[in-house]
């Protein structure tokens, strides 16, 4: 609705890709419903995703021996942390709903997302020991995962080779999102666009515009153990 | 035993850290025992975690559209994968055992980690579908995840906020290993060495040491959904 804001993290090098179409319909049809709609396009951005003493602007805290979580959480606190990751904090505070649009590597997502993480998610800004999970920093947010697979929806079940898509989606949804008390709306996954027909993939984007029509009528999902694992 | 290689692929920022002194004593444990033992330190080397077209020499199988994966597979039949990428993939040729150390980051590896698995792990290299789980190339090879977390072991249990620190284990292991073929020896983690004593912490250090000792006579875990989720 109008007025909502909405931050898409978006990784993928081609912009004519299938990732990129998800991305430009998300864009476009939120656009539509009046939400305000930031796009951080990593590759674009060239996005460092390493965690290192760069980040830290300034003095470090403890010089003699290096601990990353460390150095973030004080420079978070005394505003030194460096231009790229203050610039997306303050993106992540505005929004209301993040998507992350990506095709899926290796079970999870790629290095220059993880790096995302790794960087913006900042002890202080993000959580705050014991302010975690359901007190977590961020939560009033909604967070939503969008992405392809190279393997078919056969291969991603109980009995498949690669098990439940769920179980990828745990380190994801509950170590990440729900780790900083943002709330998951069920993922969203085009299976195999590669292998898919020209009409298979026009229905895939289809069906992603029509549900962004009704997204902020949905429930998020209970993200609990029962739901990846049961 | 004698002969053996290791590959030790480490990831921390900081050589005095805990994460250092457990890369060092697989180092000189290893070396002691007659293996020959190599180590990619990544954050030292500032390994690219990135996958773009930076990674491909020359021209491309399609300029028009660019797919990662298909340009990485073509490049690395004709040699025309950046040197960085190659030089790791003859470490990994010559390995019998990897030895991934890390500190826990959100659930999974740090990004600079996971860019060494997507840069590295080639199609054509690492797999070729349908040569892919215990038909993947990189079979009779072995795999040990060593790492450390934030939290207690009891907050990685199935009743505990976290869950079973398996099922993190699950897009690691199975997800990038098994999928090329590797076998997977049982995980070796340090819960929690920032809020143990320096008594406990060398417990952890010791402890590690004597693993390796009979490292060569473990059998590899069962790598199937049971092990994980039941």
């Amino acid at each position: 609705p109008p007025g909502k804001k909405v931050l898409i993290v978006y990784a993928h090098q081609e912009p004519k890709s299938f990732n990129g179409s998800l991305k430009s319909i998300a864009e476009e049809e939120l656009s539509k419903q009046g939400c305000s709609v930031t796009v951080s396009d990593l590759y674009a951005m060239q996005f460092e995703p390493r965690t290192t003493r760069n980040d830290i602007v300034g003095c470090l805290h403890n010089s003699e021996e290096f601990k990353y979580v460390v150095e973030a959480r004080e420079a978070y606190k005394r505003g030194a942390l460096s231009n790229d990751i203050i610039e997306e904090q303050k993106k992540v505070q505005e929004a209301d709903l993040l998507i992350f649009q990506f095709p899926l590597y290796w079970f999870s997502m790629p290095a220059i997302m993880k790096g995302w993480v790794d960087r913006v998610f900042v002890p202080g800004f993000a959580f705050e020991l014991p302010k975690h999970y359901d007190s977590g920093l961020l939560k009033n947010k909604l967070a939503l995962f969008s992405f392809t697979t190279g393997g078919s929806k056969e291969v991603y079940t109980k009995g498949g080779m690669s098990g439940d898509i769920r179980y990828i989606l745990w380190p994801m949804q509950h170590g990440i999102m729900h780790f900083c008390g943002i709330k998951v709306l069920a993922p969203h996954i085009c299976f195999a666009p590669d292998y898919a027909s020209e009409k298979e993939r026009k229905e895939m984007l289809t069906a992603w515009a029509q549900r962004l029509k009704t997204l902020w009528k949905e429930e998020p999902i209970n993200c609990s153990p029962e739901w990846y694992f049961e």
